[in-house]
């Protein structure tokens, strides 16, 4: 078949929209026609070429929602008419990783979607010369139809709006799963977010929903802490106006009681190695845990004094917020649908595909806190 | 009173053996004769000059075993005939820390203890001229006698032999705790061990308690294979028979089910920063968690890629062994006693205090690994 999409056909130049040919989808895999997709950071930093494992031509996007089309061979888990979210981070529920119980980091795909390939080592787009196209994080999302392994697509509510529910498939599971499956935030706890963008401010749900007391924002960005305060952060902080930011947050988390201070959890949502290092060097003494969840530039290092840790700081990662997507990708959505959380005026700009080069320009001025393409 | 001690009058000499001065027990403080001390690296990290908070002329030491001789005003714990193990980390069980149930690290009495200054701001040793000196972690075991705060003394069973567990002030709690308190490693876990000094041949018991199924002792020097055997090491790795370490320990961790490989839990026991970035990139992706016991050198920095924490890695530290000294040391004696642990093998030398300096020269050579200094 053919299906309309954003191509990037070379690191950084605008993407070209064009018609692409799909082959169908073979054993385990499902055919997705796609209704919407956000346009995260992620897709931009492969876009540039800042991405060192980056391939081309490629169809990017990671952050869809759509609906089933047609299912190959053997799959049982899905049929025509199921809502879905694309999962880049698929759950296999039968290999080492998902056995584990320890992490959300399905290996059963890996290799291949490292590459850019479908399972069976093959691309299912090409351009319609027959130049085969890569695959982008198991998912690209930016054309109307692609083709998934049945792993790594959620079954959703199907009353749920795609327009809104797309962003479910990155930035806000990638934020909010931070704080409940990777930091495990306890009520009455101070935390710091760096960077409001749209993954920070799902932070900032997420450690409002685990009822922390302090939700320090900090970011460059003036115009962001209106957009914090709107989803429950207490207190913002321009790190331009403070000399030294971990002291300004070791002293901001002090008490009459507790003279040591320092947050009991931060976050890092900027990719900026400097800002990860504050990010750690602010949590408390003892106990406090910095969660790294920004992708750095190929070869940047974090670095700090072993003292650090020795002191008692854990410093850690996220990757798509710990969560099992199949499992509690549904979840989120039904959290959505019930009011617990908020997606609605995170979704900035709403463009056709046509439109998506500008949705990259908002996302690079900081001007979006998300752009979603609807089909 | 007078006592007998050895003195470090200044970094990188030997220390003097002398008579000193010992000011009485002043309110909350205890006066403990001190039975046995073992020599510990941290001792030599500071005599030698490496130590940018050393302060000279003081009495080191921080692994001893002794008998209340006095208390002052208020001491209510603790009386004259108590045998006691004296405690670099207090335990007020009142302080933010203390209270906070999620860090050893009590701050009672930590800003004076760092300059070498009882908690009211002055010393009780001084030199037979009426030169203060100072204390050292708050113990000074390098001393027939010693003045502590009661909240730093852990009261233990007076059966137990002062010249075997006087090693639990420091090198044995250290090692086991950090697989306890801060791993918690479980059943069946793979677990690499980096330096098998006397620190690191005590997380090899404690991974052999805990149940670990590998436990990969490495190090440089070949002869460490044979003392890893003896606490339950399955496997030794000498770094310099390998191209690289890290994907060797991965490789070694493989299974049939698992083509991922690495470890469950390292430790840094070498006080190296970049065996510190060995240690945490020799973990499994999406759960892997390394501990830095290890002390490195001032202004030395860990560093890795970010990406290893966003896939899983995490990088914690341990001080003590997150034990609670009241709570935890005399628990820690009662194994040893019920022979749940070894100590009896790892004391490879007993000196009288005049031969003090011989014991670190076995250490700086690595051929002691602990010596132990009768009273
Ligand atoms: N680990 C994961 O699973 C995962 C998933 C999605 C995105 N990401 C990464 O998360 C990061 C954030 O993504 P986003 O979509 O929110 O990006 P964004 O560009 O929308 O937001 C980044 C924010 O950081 C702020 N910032 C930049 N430098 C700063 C500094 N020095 N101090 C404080 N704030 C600073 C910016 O002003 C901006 O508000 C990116 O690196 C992205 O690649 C990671
Ligand atoms: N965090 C704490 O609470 C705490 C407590 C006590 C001691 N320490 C620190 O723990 C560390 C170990 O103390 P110890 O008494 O066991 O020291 P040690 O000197 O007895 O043992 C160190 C071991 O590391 C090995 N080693 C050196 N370089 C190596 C390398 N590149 N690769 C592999 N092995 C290497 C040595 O051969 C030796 O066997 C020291 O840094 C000490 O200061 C920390
Ligand atoms: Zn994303
Ligand atoms: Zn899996
Ligand atoms: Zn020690
Ligand atoms: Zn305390």
């Amino acid at each position: 078949m053919r299906t309309r999409a954003a191509v990037a056909l070379e690191p950084g130049k605008p993407l070209e929209i064009m018609d692409v040919n799909l082959e169908g989808p073979k054993a385990g895999e499902v055919l997705v026609e796609l209704k919407a997709t956000g346009i995260c950071h992620t897709d931009e930093f492969t876009l540039s070429g800042d991405d060192p494992e980056g391939l081309f031509p490629a169809i990017l996007g990671h952050e869809g929602a759509g609906i089933v089309q047609e299912v190959g061979e053997g799959v049982t888990s899905l049929k025509p008419g199921d809502h879905v979210i694309p999962l880049y981070t698929p759950e296999c529920r039968e290999c080492a990783s998902c056995l584990s119980q320890k992490t959300n980091l399905c290996t059963a795909i890996r290799a291949t979607q490292g590459q850019g390939l479908m399972p069976d080592g093959t691309t299912r787009f090409s351009m319609l010369d027959g130049t085969p196209i890569y695959h982008y994080m198991g998912c690209s999302t930016f054309a109307n139809h692609t083709v998934m392994p049945e792993i790594a697509l959620a079954k959703i509510d199907p009353n749920a709006p795609f327009d809104k529910v797309c962003y479910v498939g990155c930035g806000v599971t990638t934020g909010i799963g931070a704080v409940l499956n990777n930091a495990k935030v306890e009520q009455g706890a101070k935390c710091a977010v760096f960077g409001l963008g749209g993954i920070g401010l799902n932070v900032i749900q997420g450690l409002r929903m685990a009822g922390a007391d302090m939700i320090i924002g900090v970011d460059i960005n003036p115009d962001r802490e209106e957009w914090g305060n709107r989803f429950g952060m207490t207190h913002f902080v321009n790190p331009n106006d403070t000399d030294n930011i971990v002291e300004h947050l070791v002293n901001m988390t002090k008490t009459p009681f507790d003279q040591i201070g320092g947050c009991d959890y931060t976050f890092d949502c900027t990719g900026n190695v400097n800002v990860m290092r504050q990010a750690l060097e602010a949590c408390h003494r003892g106990w406090g845990e910095s969660i790294v969840i920004g992708v750095a530039p190929a070869g940047a290092e974090i670095s700090t004094r072993p003292f650090q840790l020795v002191t008692g700081r854990t410093w850690k990662g996220s990757a798509f917020g710990g969560a099992r997507g199949r499992t509690d990708v549904p979840q989120i959505v039904d959290w959505y649908m019930q009011g617990k959380i908020e997606i609605d005026p995170m979704i900035t700009h709403t463009l056709k595909l046509d439109e998506i080069n500008h949705g990259f320009e908002l996302l690079r001025k900081g001007e979006s806190i998300r752009s979603v393409v609807l089909y």
